[in-house]
């Protein structure tokens, strides 16, 4: 019984924007660590930051027909979350779906799997986090499921959520909490700037963050290296 | 009881740069999704596209003695394929063996093993494609074979066949299927050339490729995701 | 009982920037084959190359407080090297620490786990070679200690130890066995340039190294590959 | 902001023993191929099988304190589900943790981290799936919460779900479909039981299936091996 | 264009039942250090030694339907080999499948992707080496090829080549090479029989093989560890 | 340069027993929880629990000359501790060997690399702990050390070091800590003991431990299930 959900929420796009200023990193804490996807998962190009609406497509191992039903579901903004239902390193994304996929607006494409074609979508600077490179194609036999909750690398993923991802990786942050999220990040980033400002002064995260005390109740000992 | 083959066949020079036009994926839909090397094969620098004639090394774990026996044996326009006899992280090649190597004309490596000094090599323009890099190096004791087929990363390569790699990874062509497989790519990529087209314009896989009726037969259903 | 050892030995900073100079691969075999980490530590940008005074530091899975203690204790040419008490690929490390550490002269960072920001640490060419890339932040609530001997990626560290790191991996060399270091290093790349130009030249490695006869004493044979 | 949330609802005990009855690869085609952890998880002894509801707990990474603090939440029934905020092997439970579970009527374990004791464990016949071994030990410093929705090993688990776990691994059934995953398995085991004597009594899967025909369409081949 | 092999070549019943006499560690040997699997293939249960002419079955990944085709092609003494076509770790067998291969007569499993059931497998003794344990079911939609030349696990195999797997592993000897390999064996049982009953009296290794003065002439060097 | 250090110390040999009694978890635990190696090394067979004296051999990737010179170092109650120069799944290690060493009175192996012959291993009742099972030979061309500091698995291991394993793992403590590990682990075990008993008859950890307050002050809520 597969299934396909068409027109879900998505999110403002303005706060959808405002949430790619922060990076993974940010958005990470932002949201009290939550939501973060394996390290395993990878940019194919270095530099790139993206945040768009997940449209979540489950498919078979070594099965791409999916992804093919769900770029008729995705709209400006969008950005293309698949998993595979047991691990798999085929290749099921190359050029000419990305050709489709930015034709609609889609920013990039987060993928538990493989990918191929990565020169060209260098080239067409079309963002892509994958677990593995691979020529490998897939086939075009058994359906999955567009835009049911689904766990890539280990994150839950509800289409509509937003999902951020940059060099540090991939974060997913929940519709609803997007707001409080980036006011979140927005603190937490002002507040980073001016710590930043005092470490390159050259004060010490032992003071600027207050320390000492905490360390010395701990236990910790200090002694000399040298005889 | 260790065998250098000397003097094996090689394809036509044409050819072999007609294949390598085409890159890895191509060649490996057009050869029927066969010869793939694992996709933990990873080139050392991104955008190096290469063909050759292969001349297989069989090695030792953690001895490269065969590697230099091989070199004598390479041609200009051969590609060195390297796989140990169990699985090795050393760095069994370097600068020096790169400079002896381009010396003859050898267009790369592949190896299921290390390579070290990859900032020279990368400086080289001397392109290849390994599982590991390591400064680790090896011995010189034991020896192996030249140009007896072999497995390398889960592909049987015969001395002579092509290989082709590029940052998709590595996919080995029967020389005995080069005309063949020239003659499916071409056709393939003429094809692909105007689905790319359809798609840049809008139009969706779905109808490009005519999914719509099997999708429904299969029974996918599709439903509103708004209340 | 948690230990922060001050005021260690560091060594003559001309001599370690001598050992910049060659290379892990070079140094590695310089101080015959020792002291190499596991070939997972990867650089985060490609082309970096240092040499500093280890600083070490060994820190619970996913707590990075005693990081915050070691800064203290870094001088100007150290490289900070830390590792988990157990496998970890939590970002125990982002740009606030390499604020930090490059204000006190800090060359570089080696941890066996994982590290966060990674395009600012890039813009910032801080260079740090790590097993992981993550944005998983970490506790600051468990002690460690900060410059007593830790195994680090399969290598022994003793605080004051030469850490050179660059495109090919992470060594070590023993504070005491520096200038040897440096002097086989320095005969060795002598040796290595007469070599090269012979290879460049077209000469065979099997003439170079004067391996016929050897070979063929191991039982060698040559045959013909064509009919 | 760590939380318990406690007295949630239990699925009916007779209903969870038919579960039991039926293994993990029935139950999983029973309820549609969903709920399946990663192939990673195994047994700590063969031949275990057991079923429960899910206590779930989230814990740092080498940070056992909330498996202590789950017990207290834990009836007769139950089976205890563990997933850290990020990859860890250490052994976060050991004999002492198991005494105290067999005592409030837990039914065995499910950590995608490390257990230790396991001979114990094994002469106490208190059945654990785990990532790892390790005797590793954790530390007691930071919350998380028990009893919220996790993802552990690759699959979702809502507290109050049933588990299933024996030599073929973990899988998760919603408390919501219990009863129709029962009622399926039942009659997937009936067809199976008339299948197996058809196959044992040498019928061939290709007449039992009724596969020849879609086979062919397929355009399946058959040549003689011999000259 | 998938085909099926028929009616190959078998090797003499009785030449590979004394293969089986010596197992994979001597056969491995006296074959020349040929044809071994990656030692990722494990037995499901212990103590399982087996022997017999391989089918071989290329499969797509998370799909097992060509296996129902190859039992028809399965005679008595065969072992069925299953390599994915790319990297897969479904559930690809169970004890269904296992009653129809034990009806006639088959040996045995060697598969490089997952297999089910396997405590009623245990039960009926039927054996299986195996990359991954898993429950998760494949689909019949997409065909491979029955007999035709595969790598399974990095070794290749050809229809009728002997295989041998015990608790070391798996080995692949082809038909032709059969009764020399018997023969070797035979001679190294013979020698290692003397050899171990000359350890077992005391007699150091080092004077058995002879070994003291080719370790001198490398230079190995022995001193006192007390002061 | 190969060393090999002959007549070192070893412990008392009833302390050394002592140890064993102990097992793995509680020896790290009584440590400081220091000296583990990582969990990847695991026992052949289940149940298995030895300590000895470490006798270090340091090997080239697939050449176990080094073991044979070894045998010769060993004594009674020694156990044997193997590490490769570079990672290595090669079988350095069979059952003439462990009869060899079992006629000299070694209690066990160790090793960071593979073995062989694993059903007469166990038959003969000789303990191995290692990373890999594999037929894969060796060969005998290379020099390596024996009882000089290695680093196996993460752990330094110094000739004459306590070694101890089990089903758990191995933990490596140092001579000279010997008779405090022994004293810490008794206390360690006299304590757990009455924990156990007060466990066993259902109270609490939170209890037992007296948790509650610390939990609470870190921000501990706790919040009802049911509507």
């Amino acid at each position: 019984m597969s299934v396909v959900v068409r027109n879900g929420e998505r999110a403002d796009r303005g706060a959808v924007e405002a949430l790619a200023h922060f990076g993974v990193a940010t958005i990470h804490e932002a949201q009290g660590r939550t939501g973060l996807m394996a390290p395993y998962m990878r940019p194919i190009y270095p530099g790139a930051l993206v945040a768009g609406s997940a449209v979540t497509v489950s498919v078979p191992p070594g099965d791409n027909w999916m992804i093919h039903v769900a770029v008729e579901q995705c709209q400006p903004g969008d950005i293309l979350v698949v998993a595979p239902t047991s691990a798999c390193d085929c290749g099921y994304f190359g050029d000419l779906l990305a050709t489709s996929l930015k034709a609609r607006g889609v920013v990039g494409l987060v993928i538990e799997a493989g990918v191929r074609d990565v020169r060209t979508l260098t080239e067409m600077k079309f963002p892509v986090w994958s677990r593995y490179i691979s020529a490998q194609g897939t086939v075009k036999a058994t359906l999955g499921d567009v835009n049911l909750p689904l766990v890539c690398a280990g994150a839950l993923v509800n289409a509509g959520d937003l999902v951020v991802a940059d060099d540090d990786g991939v974060c997913v942050v929940p519709r609803a909490r997007l707001d409080a999220v980036i006011a979140s990040a927005r603190a937490r980033e002002h507040k980073e700037a001016s710590t930043r400002a005092r470490l390159a002064a050259g004060e010490l995260g032992l003071d600027v963050y207050d320390m000492r005390e905490a360390l010395a109740a701990k236990g910790l000992t200090y002694k000399d290296g040298k005889a």
